[in-house]
């Protein structure tokens, strides 16, 4: 199957029916799918629609709930803990982020806690819906053991993501959502499936030695971004999400493939208002100035201009918006299984019908 | 003047001389020298006893107060706001983790967003009082432009450090602290000072190119760790410390070396306590178990055993609590100039009474 084009609607939508065959609730699947679709947008695909296959499995095998009890626990004044009761990543997730948000509203900053969850998809999400409330939003989940810690032979990180999200005033918000990865593991399958060597301090092999065999590395482990600091970052996201939260950890964490048993993923998802300790007016232009003042830093020879973190991200959303999603044609063919097995109709690819429409860079 | 080794308590008492000859009370006398003499300690000697003498230059000059009136003014439930009112960034920094831990005593977390304040020596010293006191602390603090970001070629970001303490049960407590550069630029200083090149990927000369030449690297600008991520993570630590707190930030923050103004620097100190969502108990077992996991992951080639982030500044800990801080000469003979105007005796270099006492690595 090729690559088709695409409305992100007609994909969110399949999605939305998808779940709904699954037994979860129309507001659930739409907070999963509106997560996936998201991360079409941004054009971070390795968070998108090939996520919707292993979700509908975990459900169908039984170790995901399509009716999770999502409970909010007691804890500090500006704090709450919620119980996933093993809900699909993105539900918990959301309802985590509002629990962050409700705090924030009232005491001025939220610091929420999230157990018993699954993968729930690109960070981003949830750090968007913080900045659409006028609030400075944080999201950090754990993850299987995927990469290996600095000086480590064997995975025993996840690629544990952090994301923070800051609204402005006329400028875009800041939307920064990174793996503590140095690459994602998606890009060094590609490259073995080309048979495309692999830049030096992508990974390991299986004995931790650097390599540029994209084979070996896919046996061996990613490395973490930043040496020894990004590893001890991913290590703290670990402590925070999973020690303090009482979710799982390290190498108790489940992974995604896994069908016999739950994850046990936790996330922490924080808040803060802008207007804390100067007026809402006030940060909007304090963020409008430093946004500006970075935009115009001079650029390294042969770049245009210094990016905003983010702001690639922002300008595919925008194209994908106008122009729509591309998918693979292996993750067509495998949306296009899915929908015959549980009686949805794949949407129709969408025809090219802008002259400058090809598929994003 | 030759190295020396000194008693560290020696280091400290002749540190509270000088800042007291200043005007400094003596409490906030001692505060600054026990960071300074932490850093010390933990063989982080760039932001040791080195610091002292420009501390003391900005307190002569007027650009730093002595005795500043420290408030602490109003803000969420949990949450705090300090006017550190150009008070040494120790002095100012103790304060504001003291005020995160009381929050996080009685709510569950404290967030303390800090203006006015100065340079405030090693963030690991604050994130040890908050362990000392059984908290989870982190500290971050913009700083003046050293570093280009990514894709610039002038210095815009800080070194913008980042500590987080954490503290565990039989184990010893995780104390994690970074700048957001790839290297510290006293490394760089070093490798000028020798003639010797630096390693690619350190920092670019005043062209934007990627330099090994120490002295074009001086002339232009360190790079951030971890490529577009840590640029990130560097501006956002500004964006917190300083747009959120009111602060200076970006290119508005001066340097420690301009005697003509303050600095405005901004920090946010945090604290969270470890019975937020688990006991405390199960909170210490749980640390113990991810830090015996760690360590007991297999190292890679060459390497004895994967290191948990701060294991090596402990252990410089230890030695140097027992035989001594080495101070380099020119650093010691600083510190001969200083007492000498100032009037404070120096300390008497400590004897070599250890067999086994020779510098630490």
């Amino acid at each position: 199957m090729e690559s088709q084009r695409y409305r992100h609607e007609d994909l969110f939508d399949y999605g939305c029916r998808v779940l709904e065959r699954l037994d979860v609730p129309a507001e659930d699947a739409r907070e999963v799918a509106g997560c996936l679709i998201k991360a079409e947008l941004r054009g971070v695909d390795s968070h998108g629609m090939v996520r919707l296959p292993p979700y509908t499995r975990r459900v169908q095998a039984g170790v995901v709930k399509a009716r999770p009890d999502i409970r909010l626990l007691s804890s500090g004044t500006a704090a709450a803990l919620i119980d996933g009761d093993n809900g699909l990543g993105p539900v918990v997730g959301a309802r985590a982020i509002d629990a962050a948000l409700e705090l924030a509203r009232t005491h001025g900053t939220g610091f929420v806690g999230v157990r018993n969850s699954n993968h729930f998809g690109a960070a981003a999400y949830y750090v968007e819906k913080a900045v659409t409330e006028g609030c400075i939003g944080l999201a950090i989940s754990n993850a299987p053991p995927n990469m290996a810690p600095f000086g480590g032979k064997k995975r025993f990180l996840g690629t544990n993501p952090v994301a923070v999200g800051i609204p402005a005033g006329q400028e875009d918000p800041l939307i920064f959502d990174a793996s503590t990865s140095v690459v994602a593991r998606g890009k060094i399958i590609v490259a073995a499936q080309t048979g495309t060597p692999i830049p030096q301090g992508w990974a390991i092999d299986p004995e931790g030695h650097p390599t540029t065999d994209a084979e070996q590395a896919l046996a061996g482990a990613v490395l973490p971004f930043g040496g020894p600091k990004g590893s001890a970052i991913s290590f703290i996201i670990d402590i925070f999400c999973g020690v303090l939260t009482g979710a799982a950890f390290a190498l108790h964490l489940n992974t995604l493939e896994n069908l016999a048993t739950a994850q046990h993923v936790g996330h922490v998802l924080a808040a803060v208002r802008t207007d804390l300790f100067v007026t809402g007016g006030e940060f909007g232009e304090r963020m409008d100035a430093i946004l500006q003042m970075l935009k115009a830093s001079p650029p390294v020879p042969g770049e245009q201009r210094v990016l905003v973190p983010g702001e690639i991200e922002r300008a595919h959303e925008l194209r994908h918006r106008e122009q729509g999603i591309t998918l693979a044609g292996p993750i067509a063919g495998q949306l296009a299984r899915l929908g015959e097995e549980l009686g949805v109709s794949v949407p129709c690819p969408r025809p090219v019908s802008f002259p400058s429409a090809s598929a994003p860079a």
